[in-house]
């Protein structure tokens, strides 16, 4: 029997009811998320403990669909619960109420997949899950870590339900418009119509003049009721501006940069609600902590109940609840270079360490661990021995010094013995340690191991303090049979593990160590990665073959789907040929990052992909066909195909939706909507930019050698180049800018170089030399505007990545071997730019980018103090660069390389702190050997000269130099005689401007 | 055991779910009630069906009490129902419903009072009922007639809990903090601080200029989504103008000018919106319309079974859901008039004829009604003789007129009789009508009967079409043993009563009409209103005795609670004697306006009063105690008393709460807070009024002969009139303005005559003449402003009640007999007036004015014509009007009166058309008749005459005017002559000015 959309939310709030939620109503402002209503963003602050349970109807705008998509909307319903603090069991919990609505887990595919949670809007951020259903995003799952900018204490567990998609997924359905809403009337009946019109009125209608000024009024109030302390009436003006934010954004009218802005003033006016509410409830002793704080007390450790005496195998498993993927690896990679040294620290012998990681546990197993620490000797030294005794020689006796350091090493006085070392004498003490008995050693010594696991984002959970990836939530440590008892995180060590998540985590004892991988194995669970790949890929493989195609296994994909599952299980799911027609990389990059499914594709059309050339205009060879990897068993399997199917199908609708939509004009037709766009208070329009980039374009062309075939071309991509960025299917998968661009020019009929060209401008390195002019101008655009408009990249703080767009410059230029003066073309863009860039700012610029190329060089191989050299002269153009220290570097490995430096040097380092330059006299030559070099100089061609040609020269100076510095007194006391010395050298030394700054290089 | 507020929600959605109800999801935009959710205000339009339950928490920002108020707050729960058509039996499912909840009707006093459900922002009525726990309102009970300005069809019944109110009566609590939430939270620990900081910004903080700006913008939003059908979001933003309007109504800042204007705007968008749905619906062919449309048919009336052949008792008894009081007796009244005429009609002999009423039924009690029609002849006139016969005399033969006639009359054509009649002949036919049973006679006129039972206001609620009070449920129609079977709104009559609402209605057979009576007193319904009466004047006398007081027994509340009780049964409660502070009025005016209790007095200081003297400065005399009228007998009294007095106690600690939050200020500190409010957009502010009346006053006060003593007591006054329009006590109890200026101005050190001339300010006749002085002051203004602004009242509408204005003028000059110069008051206050007042506008305002006193004199017995005449001459004194009529009528009543009037009429009459005033030359006059008439008129005075004076000098001239008339020739062939005798009779006609028009009296 099918489910309906009112059973669900009823038999929810029963539950958790039951489970002692205060149940409450949704909020009465429109919000984007469960998370926004106070009952959430304000009770998730302090210590109080704050369990509940709501609706809560989400709006956003910006995803609209008409009423067309299947699973897309609006307004969805969420379904949101907090337990503040953790209970111990959330997850558990969780699936319960999965089951209370008919979902049984064995006949699905539930997933933990990662999900870092971050909210900017409201300074809030936390860890923990989306929750998949068969492919379906069911759930959010989150462990706050802060809100409002306030760190919390308690963690709150954060469980928000999909509604809708959870109807879906229960009725097997493929959208949502024909299920029950309740009392026999569907959900479309109830909310299609006012879908279409909300999604008209977000995209279309919405005056952006008068959503600004709601904005800018409700802000105001927002502040006004903060001066007077009114918390909750100032957080709900908050969340009318977030939601008059969204409605600009959905209508396309906020730009890049306007967006920081817009998020800056949120996040002022939401930290200012949460620290006064903080506040307040401090002030107000925390009524709702009613019970003493029974904070966490740590359980003293069991005792051991029996011993090992002999080796014996040793299992560490610590359970933990799901890890994103990087994670698993990252935690392999720590226990894997880590144990082998814990173990020698700790004195305890043993044969073969294996590691072992799984999403959710981590397993460290050791063979013959030793059941004891050998008893060893240890020579502590004490204090002079002049200050051990006192007395005569004959009758010595021991100090204070002598008799305390005795006690405190636990030898007798009379053992300590006296020893010279570093020239004087002392006395030593020799230690003689008792080994312990591992379990006693290791007891100790995890609790600090499992504390050293770092992660690249760790969380708290309960209030133990402690930081991990995820939550552990058990802990196996055994030693043959031997429990070694601790503590870690508020979890006791024991012989207990868990089974599947499919099959609801059953425990699993484990009656001896030797038997823990049989177990493991037994109970279903893959434990060894590698096992889990080569798995995946022959399942993967054998059902591609069953279409007559080909999966596409990215390396980094089969990686990540390995860390996502226990018990890998292929399952392969068909899609709606049309969706063929969708540009290929749409179909994917849907596939793969959203979904994490292997796509698959006609074997005898295959094509090489690098990750960095994404864009390929060829016809897609895809095959409607896509696998997706399972955690568990085949029972269900068609159940879980159906779900995946009607995920992928809603998810491709959406792309269609937005493809259908956008082809109705033409690119060239968007390239006006770019006004909407800001970039930049102070620099515009996106519009405007591109405009900028047009005329760059043309100044910049020469200098690409492009052809006057080319050139037209060159402008017209320049011309159409962000377009795409106004269109629905960028506004919607950001990553898919300049290839959705290039994609819509084909469709558009333009050439297919300029699609080309549109296509590649994101790249770090544009393969065309079209592609390669726009995307350095857009580039250079970018710095010169935003440098000059004061936002120049400080610290860590890079918001416009302005870091990238350098690198952008110096690696494609290095790569295509352009020669290119970067500071004439920041002249040139700074002439374009709508305010003034000083000369000061565009030195500033150009270092800005030395500075990239110089990191770009080093990761070449380069020499650092070779780098700096050339730096110093050519950094305006970073192909020259690469050339030049080619050379250079050649030189360097020369055997005589110090003789010509030095010559060089010699005359660099006498001539380098006089303030001009001199002329050379020649009646003032005196000596033979000044004659001679000036002899030399005078021949020496004005041309500039490469690091070749200029060390070429100096080889060939260099006697009469060395010559000229045995017998010439440079310094003479006719101060023009000296002047005239000083004006040869310098007329040696000049030749190497432009070239490199030798004084850099070492040995100068 | 208690109750949580969230187990009342979820047994709430799980009975209503049961019900077949959809259950959808609070609205995420502010709204004042569950009726703005479009799941209500859109889906009542059209013929759809629609079953629908969800909470709304409304918000109401006047109703903030910053938590301090037990019951009242600016955000309050709803639960709403709608069930649409009306499912036949919607008041026993909302008592099922309370059953759920835990609320037994026979320990409680469930009352469904009259409720005029009215939202003219949005333009919808409907008629129903507050549903009162123990006096509590905690359910609005509607049959909504009208939405958004469509007439509804069908009716949508909607149910709309108050869940704060119902926990506090489930709970038997005395204010909702300290009960449950859920979970173990209390209420209070949930809302209580918000409630504060929301009353705080609604009534402090929200900043005027921005909140009308909000206002506008989203008001044109609406109108930019009406332009492209997007009818959700156009109504979302009418509730968001809605909710705008109401915080600018509690920031005080809307005048009631204003206020016409924002509701116009509201609800002209409302109308848009209801108006576009149902064109959108109807487009869409009504998707919801599943099942053709099984509208209700009417059955065949049964056939009788048996006859009655004696005369025998009858009984209609039309039993309903709860009338409103009036409507009791206007159905009474009609039927008392009208029985007998239909039975005579019917041609039904009886006896006895016994009207019953009861908020529950109409009887209608026949003794001995005949069991037939008795036999009867009609004499039915035919075509004229000629007409009706061809051929010989000897041998006629009938056209076929005369056939058709016989066959249209049943009778044989031999038959036909010639008669003369009104001198004509003519064909007549006896008719002979078999009588008919009874039963078939009633069973048909029945129907008809009832149709004509009008009242007030009517409502249909199901398919039948029909319109009554409230729905009719049952129909006993009893002649003997006997029913009279028909069907009436769907209803079939039959022998089956129903008992009293607290028992549950049970059905009670009534076995034979003679029984009825016993058997409904049987049930404990007291059937007699009289009989009601008497039993809850013994029953209140004697519980006021108890505590040795007096109950204040109004006729008008006494008859109200009898119209609203079947079985009265008093309970006293208690209230707390720090309550007895407030204002004597206020305590009153709570306890009979709004809980319809009897207040209780001290029995030795009784004070008389009259409806229009609701002010008293006394202390008060009343006691802590009121006597409430429960519906029922006294199982669960104490429960019902304890209910009564914390919904008293709260109405209290509600006026306590302005009172003490008022008299922080001074009322003369209220006065420049007028600023705020607008009078009228073209005549400024109330402060501005108040300045105007100020200067009037000074104008006024002379002409009321004010001593020099009283005058700066009036100008005081006139100051601090309007002050208390501001006070938060006025603003919630606008019945209550000028009384609480009184008494602040009291509390404020004022002295006693200006405290009493403010609280006198709205009587239409203040007793002390400064009241006087200030309340002409201020109508006049208004008088003269409005119309100026050209908001004269045209036909029905008088939007700012310048008709009451009017007659507040005339009314108290004529009780004071004060002597007035209304002319030349509506002069100077034109002078003050912003805008220009031509004279034209001033001679309207006088003749409006003018149109109201004639109204005023008629109704104190005055004759019209009397009236007309004096008017003519004296409207702009109305005080002289009545000194002059008095004495005119006298007159009229004097035997010689004729002869008087005729004098005086020839002299008037021959004159009346001359365009001039002719000049008397003593040397033209010819005959001794006129030259005696001339010595007479010469000693007339020429000081302005009164009626009495005039007519005095009218009879002394009567001889020589008659003399004059029978011996001279006025108009005389000499024009100069002609001319000297009209200018002598000019002169008598002349001193009628001023005076009288007689030409209007009758008889002239």
């Amino acid at each position: 029997m099918s489910s309906s959309f009112q059973s669900i939310i009823l038999k929810l709030q029963n539950f958790w009811a039951d489970r002692g939620c205060l149940i409450t109503q949704p909020y009465y402002t429109q919000v984007g998320a469960g998370t926004m209503n106070p009952n959430t963003f304000l009770r998730v602050l302090g210590p109080e403990p704050w369990n509940v349970a709501y609706v809560e109807p989400s709006v956003r705008p910006d995803d609209g669909r008409y009423g067309e998509n299947p699973n897309r909307f609006q307004l969805h319903t969420q379904f949101q619960v907090i337990l503040k603090p953790d209970n111990g069991n959330p997850q558990e919990l969780y699936l319960d109420s999965l089951k209370a609505l008919g979902i049984d887990p064995r006949q699905h595919d539930i997933r933990f997949v990662e999900d870092n949670w971050e909210q900017p809007a409201i300074s809030a951020w936390g860890l923990g899950w989306e929750v998949w259903l068969d492919g379906q995003e069911i759930t959010q799952f989150t462990y706050f870590q802060q809100m409002g900018g306030v760190a919390l204490d308690p963690v709150s567990v954060e469980i928000t339900y999909g509604l809708e998609r959870i109807l879906i997924a229960l009725n097997n359905a493929k959208a949502i418009w024909n299920e029950e809403y309740g009392a026999g009337v569907t959900y479309g009946e109830i909310r299609r119509q006012e879908e279409f019109e909300h999604s008209k009125y977000y995209f279309e209608t919405a005056d952006v003049e008068r959503i600004r000024k709601m904005y800018d009024l409700f802000s105001a109030e927002a502040d006004a009721c903060l001066a007077e302390n009114l918390i909750v009436p100032a957080h709900d003006y908050v969340l009318k501006c977030s939601h008059m934010f969204n409605v600009l954004d959905t209508r396309g009218a906020i730009s890049v940069a306007e967006r920081q802005a817009f998020f800056r003033r949120m996040r002022e006016l939401a930290k200012r609600v949460a620290e006064s509410y903080s506040e307040q409830r401090k002030n107000l002793e925390y009524p709702l902590l009613k019970e003493s704080g029974t904070r966490h007390q740590v359980s003293s450790n069991k005792p051991l109940v029996t011993k090992p005496q002999l080796p014996s195998h040793f299992i560490l498993e610590i359970g933990v609840e799901e890890l994103p993927a990087s994670d698993v690896d990252s935690a392999y990679a720590f226990l894997e270079s880590r144990i082998s040294d814990f173990l020698n620290e700790l004195h305890l012998d043993h044969k073969d360490i294996r590691i072992f990681t799984t999403p959710r546990r981590l397993t460290v197993s050791i063979d013959s661990l030793s059941p004891n620490q050998p008893d060893r000797e240890e020579i502590v030294k004490g204090p002079p021995a002049d200050k051990a005794f006192v007395g005569q020689i004959a009758n010595l006796t021991y100090t204070q010094a002598a008799i305390g350091f005795a006690k405190k090493n636990n030898v007798d006085v009379k053992d300590l013995e006296v020893r010279e070392q570093d020239g004087g004498k002392y006395v030593f003490a020799v230690v003689k340690q008792k080994g312990k008995p591992t379990p006693e050693v290791l007891q100790e010594a995890f609790p600090k191991l499992i504390e050293s696991v770092k992660f690249e984002k760790s969380m708290r959970w309960n209030d133990s303090g402690v930081s991990f990836s995820r939550p552990i939530r058990w802990i196996v440590a055994l030693l043959g049979e031997t429990v070694i008892p601790f503590e870690y995180a508020g979890v006791v060590s024991g012989n207990l593990s868990r089974g599947l998540r499919p099959y609801g985590s059953p425990e699993i004892k484990i009656p001896s160590a030797e038997k823990y991988l049989d177990a493991i194995r037994e109970s279903g669970i893959v434990l060894d990665k590698e096992e889990r790949k080569n798995s995946i890929i022959e399942q993967v493989k054998q059902s591609a073959s069953l279409v007559g195609g080909e999966a596409i296994i990215e390396d980094g994909l089969l990686n990540e789907v390995a860390n996502l599952v226990e018990m890998p299980t292929a399952v392969m799911g068909a899609f709606n040929e049309e969706f063929l027609q969708l540009p290929r990389d749409v179909l994917i990059s849907v596939m793969k990052k959203h979904q994490r499914y292997f796509p698959v594709q006609n074997k005898s059309q295959v094509i090489s992909r690098k990750s960095d050339q994404t864009f390929d205009l060829q016809p897609s060879t895809l095959l409607p066909h896509f696998i997706a990897i399972r955690n568990g068993d085949d029972i269900g399997i068609d159940i879980v195909r159906e779900g995946n199917e009607h995920v992928l199908g809603a998810r491709f609708a959406d792309a269609n939706f937005f493809v259908r939509e956008d082809v109705k004009l033409k690119l060239e037709e968007y390239r006006p909507k770019l006004a909407t766009l800001t970039f930049h208070a102070k620099l515009g329009s996106m519009l405007d930019k591109s405009e900028r980039v047009a005329k760059l374009v043309d100044e910049i062309a020469p200098m690409l050698s492009i052809t006057s075939n080319q050139l037209p071309m060159t402008q017209r991509a320049a011309y159409l180049m962000k377009a795409d960025l106004v269109t629905q299917m960028v506004t919607e998968m950001t990553s898919l800018q300049g290839i959705i661009g290039g994609e819509y020019a084909l469709r558009s009929g333009e050439q297919k170089d300029v699609a080309t060209a549109i296509s590649e401008q994101y790249q770090t390195v544009p393969k065309t030399k079209i592609g390669l002019a726009i995307a350095l101008a857009d580039r250079i655009d970018s710095l010169v505007g935003l440098f000059a408009a004061g936002l120049a990249p400080t610290g860590a703080k890079d918001p416009f990545g302005l870091r990238r767009a350098a690198i952008g410059v110096v690696q494609p230029l290095i790569e295509h071997e352009a020669q290119f003066n970067l500071l004439e073309v920041i002249k040139k863009s700074a002439k374009t730019q709508p305010i003034e860039v000083t000369d000061e700012t565009q030195k500033q610029i150009l270092e800005f980018i030395a500075g990239r190329l110089s990191v770009v060089l080093k990761d070449l191989g380069y020499k650092h103090d070779q780098v700096e050299a050339i730096l110093a002269e050519q950094s305006a153009n970073p192909a020259a660069c690469v050339w030049s220290l080619n050379q250079l570097s050649a030189w360097v490995k020369r055997e005589d390389w110090q003789t010509i430096l030095a010559a060089f040097a010699r005359c660099a380092r006498i001539t380098r702190d006089q303030k001009q330059i001199f002329p050379i006299d020649e009646k003032l030559l005196v000596e033979k050997e000044e004659k001679d070099l000036f002899a030399e100089v005078k021949i020496i061609s004005s041309q500039p000269f490469s690091v070749d040609g200029f060390l070429k020269t100096i080889v060939k100076l260099t006697p009469a130099i060395n010559a000229f510095f045995d017998k010439v007194m440079v310094m003479a006391e006719d101060q023009k005689v000296k002047e005239n010395r000083l004006g040869l050298l310098q007329r040696i030394v000049q030749k190497a401007e432009g070239v490199a700054d030798f004084s850099k290089l070492e040995g100068f």
